[in-house]
C-alpha cells in the first residue's frame, strides 16, 4: 500500500458525515465523540474545503445542526447537505404530492410541499412513527397507483444511539419494495446525485481519471462505517466483473468500496469510533484502506499530507 | 393445453387455503365466499381427501377454526395445517428460545415454548404489533447474537380484508432480513416441508414421476392467488434456466408455477374471488393452467372430472 503522504497528496476537499463521526445521538441530545469538535475546527482553519454530508431525518437541518452547536461544533445550516431538501427538489421538479412517513422532527423541511391526494410516498427515518397503522397507509397509497414512486432518504440498516442499535429507514424501505414490488429512489448517501450536489457546494469537481481526487469522509448508510475516500468516481454501474477496474459511482460503503479501491488513487479510511459491533470490521465487501480511530486522527493525517 | 378430464384425472386429495378461499376475513369474524360452505361440504362427501392448509398467524387454531364453524363450515382443528405448530415443533428439536413478534391471538399456540434469555426471533403476522418498538427488540435480540436465527411464519406480502389491502408478516421478515444482513427460515408455506407435512396427514403421496398427483388447491402467501395444483414435485433448486422443465420444489406462487407448469401434469387454477387488484392477473411469473371465480367452480370441476 502506497505511504499515507502518496494517498493523500492533492487532497482537496473532505464531506464530514455527522451521526457516528462528530457525534453519537441519543436522550439529552447525545454526545460529542472525542476529539471531534476540535478536529472540526482544525480542518476549517485549514486550506481544505468541508461540507457536511448526512442521512439525518429525523430532524430538520435547523435542529440538527443546533443542537451540533450547542455540543460546541464550528457548523451551520449552509454547510449541510442533507436528503429532505434534495426530495423536496425532487417533488417539486415531478410534481409529486407524497404521503409522508417521516419523523414529526424532520416535517417542517416539507412546509411548501403539496400533500393533498398523494401520488407517491417519502419515506424517512420515522423512528416511533414507524407503525403498523402507518406503514399501512403508505402500503395502501403505493397500491393505489398504477406506477408506484416511492423515494426513501437513505437506506440505512441500522444507527447506534447513545442506548444501543436502532433500526433505520433502510429496513422499512425494503418491507415496502417487498410489499409492492417496486424499487425505492434513494435520495441521500449512496446516491451519486446526493455526493454530486455536496461537492458541487464546496466548488470541489469529482474526481477525474489522471487527476488527484477530492477525499469524501463519511459514515455510510447503517451509521456503522466511517469512510474516508477518494471520491466520487463515475461509472454507476453496480458489480460486472468487467467494469471492476473501472471508477465506480459515487457511493458509500460496499460499492465505492469496491469500486474506488480498485482504481489508483483510491484510499479508505475506517473510523473505529464507529464501529456497531466488533464483527463489523470484517466486512465481505467494504475494505478500508486504512484505519483510524476516530476522527481527529484522521484529520492529523490530513493535514500532515494533504494541506500543503 | 389438454381438458380438464385429463388434468384431473388420478387426483387424489386436495389442499385448501383458508383467507381469501373459504372466506375473506375482517371485522366481525369476515364474511364466508359465496358458495364456498357448500364447495367444502361437496368435497368431504366425496372420495378425495381434503386438509386445510394456512399461513394464518394472528389466531390460533382454535379460534380460526371456532370462527369458519360459525360461518357454516365443515372443519375440525385437527383438519388444519397452520405454521405456529410446525414452528413450535422447530423450536423444540433444536433448543431454541424464541422472542416472539407475533399477535396476541397465537400466542397461545405458544404456551408450551420457553421464551426466556432468547436465542432466536419467530416473526409471524403481527398486526398492530409491528411497532418500531417491539421491531427493534427483535432486530436487538438477533444482532445480539453469533449467528442469528429468524424464523417466519409464511413470507406473504398482503392480505386482503373486507376493509382493504393489509401488510401480512413478509414484509418485515424482509425488514429484519436486510438490518441484520441474514435469511429468514420460513415456516409454512411455501416451504416444501410444509406441504409436504399436510399431505402426510392425508395419507397422500407426494407426485412422483410417471404416477398421478394428488391436487393442491391453495392461495399462497400474498393473499392474492389461488392456485389449484399438482404437487408437491421434489427438485429444491430455484430458477436455472437448464432445471426449468424438471419438477421443482413444491411450494406456492411464482416458484411451483414455473416449475410444476413446466412438468407434464402440471395444473393451476387461479381463483378469481381471490384477486387483490386486476393487475395481478398478468403476474410475470405466475401463470394458471386455467381459471376459475370461486372455490365452488373449481370443486364442480374437481367432481365431475376427478371423483371417478
Amino acid at each position: 500500500m502506497a505511504p499515507w503522504g502518496k494517498r493523500l497528496a492533492g487532497v482537496r476537499g473532505v464531506l464530514l458525515d455527522i451521526s457516528g463521526v462528530l457525534y453519537d445521538s441519543g436522550a439529552g441530545g447525545g454526545t460529542a465523540i472525542a476529539g471531534s469538535v476540535e478536529a472540526v475546527a482544525r480542518l476549517k482553519r485549514s486550506r481544505l474545503k468541508v461540507r457536511f454530508c448526512t442521512n439525518e431525518s429525523q430532524k430538520s437541518r435547523a435542529e440538527l445542526v443546533g443542537q451540533l452547536q450547542r455540543l460546541g461544533f464550528d457548523i451551520s445550516e449552509q454547510e449541510v447537505t442533507a436528503p429532505a431538501p434534495a426530495a423536496c427538489q425532487i417533488l417539486k421538479e415531478q410534481g409529486l404530492r407524497p404521503y409522508l412517513l417521516i419523523h414529526d422532527g424532520v416535517r417542517s423541511e416539507f412546509d411548501q410541499i403539496d400533500t393533498s391526494n398523494p401520488n407517491c410516498v417519502v419515506i424517512a427515518d420515522a423512528g416511533e412513527s414507524f407503525s403498523y397503522q402507518n406503514m399501512n397507509n403508505a402500503f395502501q397509497v403505493l397500491m393505489e397507483l398504477e406506477k408506484p414512486v416511492l423515494i426513501s432518504l437513505g437506506k440505512g440498516r441500522y444507527y447506534k444511539e447513545t442506548s444501543g442499535l436502532m433500526l433505520d429507514v433502510g429496513p422499512y424501505m425494503k418491507a415496502l419494495e417487498y410489499a409492492c414490488g417496486i424499487k425505492a429512489e434513494v435520495v441521500g448517501k449512496p446516491s451519486p446525485e446526493f455526493f454530486k450536489s455536496a461537492l458541487q457546494a464546496i466548488g470541489v469537481e469529482a474526481h477525474q481519471e489522471g487527476q488527484s481526487p477530492p477525499v469524501v469522509l463519511a459514515a455510510p448508510c447503517s451509521g456503522n462505517w466511517a469512510l474516508l475516500w477518494t471520491a466520487p468516481c463515475e461509472s454507476s454501474s453496480r458489480d460486472s466483473t468487467a467494469d471492476r477496474r473501472r471508477p465506480r459511482a459515487c457511493s458509500c460503503g460496499a460499492v465505492v468500496s469496491l469500486g474506488c479501491l480498485d482504481s489508483a488513487p483510491a484510499l479508505t479510511f475506517t473510523a473505529g469510533t464507529t464501529w456497531a459491533r466488533p464483527s463489523d470490521e470484517h466486512h465481505p465487501e467494504v475494505k478500508a484502506d486504512g484505519y483510524v480511530d476516530n476522527l481527529a486522527e484522521a484529520v492529523d493525517l490530513l493535514l500532515q499530507h494533504a494541506d500543503k
